[in-house]
């Protein structure tokens, strides 16, 4: 299995899963260990009294955020239901590799998968409108947008093609726009740039005429640091810090275009979730939207720390991309968005909607949270964002 | 039971409590449903197979964002729980007013309570920082604060010496600042204004020159249009269009800076709560931590279709209120939260772990999600909020 290629076919964000320890194939024991989880389940259509699922991450065990979230979700379920579903957390590369996740999910070697939809970009175009895209919803508006927009039908409508129920499982909050080892000042500063930009981001950035370099995150820290990499985006201050970012980089850009709010799912093999008791059901939707809020929480308090502790500690310079080069980031965001919905139906019904709800959203959250948050800069004394 | 008195005496928010028909004191009625749950249960220690927990709330049943955020959380236990624990819920007034709900379940009459912790500040003065305070915490970082930031431990501790366990399960967003009749321009044209301002926010509007009158929801609507009342903050574009404010005043100001995200609390009677088997207690607190979400998506997916609405159909013209307007309420703001914390450790410490949040909080969403929007302003060439 080729880790590389896996990362450059598909192209991914919230860096963490690039972290991935792969290891090799592991599918035999996956097999197996399926075997063995269909045997203690027995063979009748009614579940037995206790079920153990496994639950693969594209994150390693225990990352900061991601796996952390997992865990819970984990812990969740098998506390709600009085251990009669107990689910096991292996990280990325334990039972399959981060790549894996969403195979294993539609195959039943694993029952469930913790991951993101934008991984899955080779499996449908439409998959990184229920992660992020470019310019596109706040982690509060995709929420409201799957709860309460349509988005989560379209999307049940969308993996269940490939036999999975999705849940929205946590959001890492608007990420950042990268770290730089020189100052952008203008559009002219980005050619030429070796950018290690995820997904649809590196499409976009190589469209306004920087090289983006695919690479596990394993490299990034060297290539930063040998010059083989002039910038790179990772995910946000609490993960940047603890992966050291700030001493091969000088300054720290906002906003995180690319990603105004990363949602993160809950994959379910379907047959296994349609054979589910009801209450066991209803408690698995409700631990997934519980964390979903709680993944949420984890990291808005500690990317607060985390920035503090770089600006106040390390020096990190932050530093504002200049109006010219968002223009032209969002110009070509819309480009390469219609590109990808072009010549698929199912993909534009759901950017259709995406899009509609995005277009309902914007004027009251502008007089609602944004003013909000604009005042009490202005009443604080703040410099207000731009 | 005088409703006034305790309006008055409480100060209310959501504006949606006051909306109750109070009906007669129905404290026998509830004493007698008590005996008959405790009866039900069985007088050992370990619960009985099935349990019926009585959940009153402080709306009206069905109200929107609020009453059907409860009917949820109780499908959602009872679902979860196969019914073993199954909720019933009751609109304020059917059991106990709307101002009853916390003595309800703190007497043990009602096992659980879905309100607002700000309508308890006669209770303790602390109360208000659990729901929220004048150019406080949004809802994402009231989230944060609670569950990464010691919230809960504190809201545990304040809550617990009157018998009850709460969780956040809710959140308005932020509100709107309120309808006025006539244009604001100046910090002058507030002095006099006859404006219906609950809690907190009435007070701040005293201190700076306007006269607060404190009603009943009901009377709202006819001392808009006589003139008894020249302005009345309600909640949201969600509930007042439905509450036809938009027929009685043309200016609908922004933004909410009395209320930057209303959390809603699930209350739990304490030793119920501690009775309660593993299972069931996990299952309680993940359907709170959901709706918790999926009641601030609720709001914000048709606070944004209400609000093109209004402004679309019912020529509802929105209007900042001015900048030194705004300066002088966060200068009075903060005048009034130390008064209302002096002379209380326990409410001192609770501000303390507030403020110190906000003040870690607050440079990290600039640059994240603040920027993000104020970014997809400029891009999307509208006019930026203030």
């Amino acid at each position: 299995m080729d880790r590389r290629k896996f990362v450059s076919a598909l192209g991914l964000g919230l860096g963490a899963a690039a972290l991935t320890a792969c290891g090799q194939d592991n599918k035999d024991s996956a097999k197996d260990a399926a075997q063995a989880g269909a045997a203690a389940e027995g063979a009748g259509k009614s579940p037995a009294k206790t079920m153990e699922w496994k639950l693969v991450t594209a994150w390693p065990k225990n990352y900061p955020g991601l796996g952390t979230g997992a865990n819970r979700f984990a812990e969740r379920v098998t506390a709600m239901s009085g251990g009669r579903l107990k689910v096991k957390v292996y990280g990325a590369g334990e039972l399959v590799p981060a790549m894996g996740v969403f195979d294993a999910v539609r195959d039943g070697s694993a029952e469930m998968g913790h991951s993101a939809s934008y991984y899955w970009k080779g499996k449908h175009p439409a998959t990184p409108f229920f992660t992020a895209v470019p310019f596109g919803l706040t982690a509060q508006e995709i929420n409201s947008w799957v709860n309460f927009g349509g988005g989560q039908e379209l999307w049940d409508e969308l993996y269940g093609e490939f036999g999975i129920k999705p849940l929205p499982c946590g959001n890492s909050g608007t990420q950042m726009g990268g770290w730089f080892r020189k100052e952008v000042n203008s559009l002219e500063d980005i050619k030429g740039l070796k950018i290690r930009a995820p997904g649809l981001a590196g499409e976009i950035m190589q469209r306004i005429g920087a090289t983006p370099v695919q690479m596990p995150g394993g490299e990034v820290f060297t290539s930063m640091q040998t010059g083989a990499l002039d910038a790179a985006d990772w995910v946000g201050p609490y993960n940047d810090l603890a992966f050291g970012l700030h001493k091969v980089a000088d300054y720290y850009y906002y906003p995180g275009w690319a990603e105004p709010g990363a949602m993160l799912e809950m994959m379910i093999n379907k047959d296994k979730w349609d054979a589910l008791p009801d209450d066991l059901k209803a408690i698995v939707k409700s631990a997934a939207e519980a964390e979903n809020q709680h993944i949420y929480d984890e990291f808005t308090a500690h990317n607060a720390e985390a920035l503090k502790q770089l600006v106040d500690e390390h020096g990190t310079q932050l530093r504002r991309f200049p109006d010219e080069v968002l223009m032209k980031l969002h110009e070509t965001s819309e480009q390469v968005i219609q590109d990808l919905v072009a010549g698929n139906d199912q993909a534009r019904r759901i950017y259709e909607s995406y899009k509609s709800f995005r277009e309902s959203v914007v004027p009251y959250v502008a007089v609602a949270e944004q003013s909000a948050l604009n005042v009490r800069s202005m009443v604080l004394d703040q410099k207000q964002p731009g």
